[in-house]
């Protein structure tokens, strides 16, 4: 299992960090020891909306080599939902590759085409936006759309990363780690 | 009002985040126009617990020079228990400073001194930890203790956020960044 986190600049850190954390709890608490994952941009730096500075582990790497890539929202959606470039290389959902986005991130997905046919939702600011890209916009917190999933605003992403533990790891390690998180209010519906 | 986010070594990526998104908010949605903020380290570069490099704003600054001063935790602790120039930086609770901490951030202000006199709170796991630096351990999920505040585990960062912008702006205020970051449940207590 391989897992890219995909950042870029303008993004919101929390939408990333609350995915991150549960997820490579798989690795680090030994539930899943031959997991793998980088953080993956297309600049050497990024600069979040907040204004903190990360260094990716890998700088334009193929996305499809990965069986997860994780795309978070930020005010940076705006720029790159017109960015071809960026757009085509993360249009990567396969029966490889699942691509789990939250927060605006969903537009994301929704600009590069992969919610024409699918079940999605979004940051309930950003619900009108969703609707042009999908017939089938929701409230959930959580749409899982086979290699399409979606997630609602910044800290669904939490939700989002407890509800991919315990697709890859099962509902007892998905407890563990949550709690480890002191995360009380689990809400992946 | 200036915030320092202290970050370093084997920190925990999202101990950090969760209190640095609501944070920042106060300016970035624009209710603390005057706000200001850095991400504060001993060194040049920082690599969280799980692998993500950071690069913060300002190196070995004096943290006395803030308003509030935000620690948060990780593996990195355990060395930094044991280190006098590290804890020696981070105690600078006064009339001027409040210092606030999660996790086993908590454990470095009680390696410090801070909490000698102060009821506070850390990670469910680390209570015994807790109980040798401060005979007054509480199990809530945040304790303001005059300019020493600490909190739960990981996610009650996003609360102890949550919590410092109603103390620095009001309910109102608190609420409008909340229902921004999307979160159902606040847990001050």
């Amino acid at each position: 299992m391989k897992i890219a986190f995909v950042v870029y600049n303008n993004m919101t850190l929390l939408d990333f960090a609350g995915v991150y954390d549960p997820l490579t709890r798989l690795k680090t608490m030994g539930f899943c020891p031959d997991l793998t994952y980088a953080v993956c941009a297309r600049t050497d730096q990024v600069r979040s909306s907040e204004g903190v500075v990360l260094v990716p582990d890998r700088v334009m790497t193929d996305l499809s080599c990965f069986d997860l890539v994780i795309i978070p929202g930020g005010d940076g959606i705006k720029e790159l939902m017109q960015d071809r470039v960026f757009l085509a290389w993360i249009t990567v959902a396969s029966e490889r590759t699942t691509v789990a986005a939250l927060c605006g991130g969903s537009l994301l997905l929704g600009a590069a085409g992969l919610l024409r046919t699918r079940k999605a939702t979004t940051h309930p600011a950003l619900m009108d936006i969703l609707a042009r890209f999908t017939q089938d916009v929701s409230g959930d917190r959580i749409v899982d759309a086979g290699p399409v999933i979606t997630a609602g605003g910044v800290t669904a992403g939490i939700d989002l990363g407890l509800y991919l533990c315990e697709k890859i790891a099962g509902s007892t390690v998905r407890e563990k780690i949550q709690m480890q998180m002191d995360y009380r209010h689990y809400s992946p519906a």
